[in-house]
């Protein structure tokens, strides 16, 4: 507790009030982190007043709203936290007070997308991390990729960043597009692979349980050794045989043994 | 401590006198482990002694040996702890007392590898799980998959995992083969996944770390929730000028190019 209390003080440097916009997994996680650090949300918007309230509920004061008229807001940060494919609609419509700094936490939308905004700084503010509404993350485990054209606004990025993780970085919006490419292999498609085992596995009456403890291993060493160092299994051995036994197995399902012989193949060339 | 010693009591109602056969990842870590359950390890083989010292280095009466005459040995289970490849040549050419049961622990080679064997029984005795020398395995997590034609030997083969493990099975031959094939796509293959972001994250020199969070918080959802419900990504949002982005960005590499198509229409397929 004395650890916490002392953390509070020393992140307690410079307050922000904030208003986010959009009521999704970001949202549902981001707010109360960022009250939680010591910041005050002022309003929540969504296009429903329902979602946002979803929202301020789990807030002190933020305040629902429903409209994009934010002239009479006090905030001085405005943070999308809404799909890609909206950014360039809310950036377009809002209404910002003078002075005002809009950010989007995407990992996959360029800054320029918020060029014909009413703000006066830009930036970017995406968390790295996978949310989910329901299921709290810690944030002092999430890294920040931060982007501004403005140094001042940077700087106070990263600080809004800092109150909530040691992990923060500034990133180009062309390093941003790599990472989050490397994040589409190493989680969304990582993830794919343990669907297509599980379907495997369902497929023949097997438990999937028996599987679980196989990847906790895999991931864990993976992580601590370097994918190369940790790679095992026939694709690695050079093991023809198998892999060829495997691939006629998986011809019920032309995708999976498509997917097979091409990241087996990759295994072995790499 | 006196939980412990309760559970030595309990798992102590049968002991076997075993020898093992490999020096490899998985002999490393069964054999100390063995023993801890209170087995007796009567001796260990390998092609060339100093590595079969290496393991019997580990326990407290294992003898070194690098000839496979075991017409004298005490052992009642031989263990064979090899590479897929070696398991045929070894069974034809070990000399086994009477009584003894021949078992490997390959997830993908058949029980009938070993008919030819001296054995008067054989059985399948495969620890689900990725060893490694050096990094030592909880083997009360690792499932076992158990066969045998024989049922008296399965029930020795269970008594012997029960020792090890609460996690037991019985599993025929093309199960275990459906089972295998799971474990290359959920534990190769995401490794392999995890190594191509290592790859597009250094091309940029960006720093991995960055998506080690990421990485955790992926794996544990999927294991939580199911693949299906956890999975996120411009795929699964159909995000086609996103994917056609990724796709052009990865042209550099065309094996990472193609994988990226591919594994992304078989998630919009799903």
């Amino acid at each position: 507790m004395a650890f916490t209390f002392w953390r509070k003080l020393r992140t307690s440097t410079m307050k922000f009030k904030i208003a986010i916009l959009g009521a999704g997994n970001v949202a549902w996680n981001l707010a109360p982190a960022l009250e939680d650090a010591g910041h005050v949300i002022t309003e929540v918007y969504a296009r429903d007043i329902a979602s946002a309230e979803q929202i301020t509920d789990r807030v002190y004061a933020g305040e629902p709203k429903d409209d994009l008229d934010f002239s009479a807001s006090e905030a001085e940060i405005f943070i999308m936290a809404v799909k890609d494919s909206a950014i360039l609609e809310i950036a377009d419509e809002i209404i910002l007070p003078e002075e005002s700094i809009l950010v989007h936490t995407s990992g996959s939308v360029g800054l320029d997308m918020l060029n014909y905004s009413s703000a006066t700084y830009t930036g970017i503010f995406y968390p790295l991390q996978s949310f989910t509404k329901g299921r709290k993350i810690e944030f002092d485990e999430v890294p920040f990729l931060l982007e501004s054209d403005d140094e001042e606004t940077l700087q106070k990025l990263k600080k809004l960043a800092k109150s909530l993780s040691p992990m923060t970085y500034a990133v180009r919006s062309k390093d941003r597009k790599a990472m989050h490419i490397a994040a589409v292999f190493a989680s969304n498609f990582s993830n794919h692979m343990i669907r297509i085992a599980e379907e495997v596995m369902a497929r023949q009456g097997l438990d999937f349980e028996m599987l679980k403890p196989l990847i906790i291993e895999t991931i864990s060493k993976s992580l601590q050794l370097g994918a190369k160092a940790a790679q095992t299994g026939p694709a690695i051995r050079e093991d023809y045989e198998t892999m060829e036994d495997h691939y006629r197995f998986l011809s019920y399902n032309e995708g999976f043994a498509e997917i097979y012989r091409l990241i087996s193949q990759d295994i072995v060339d790499s």
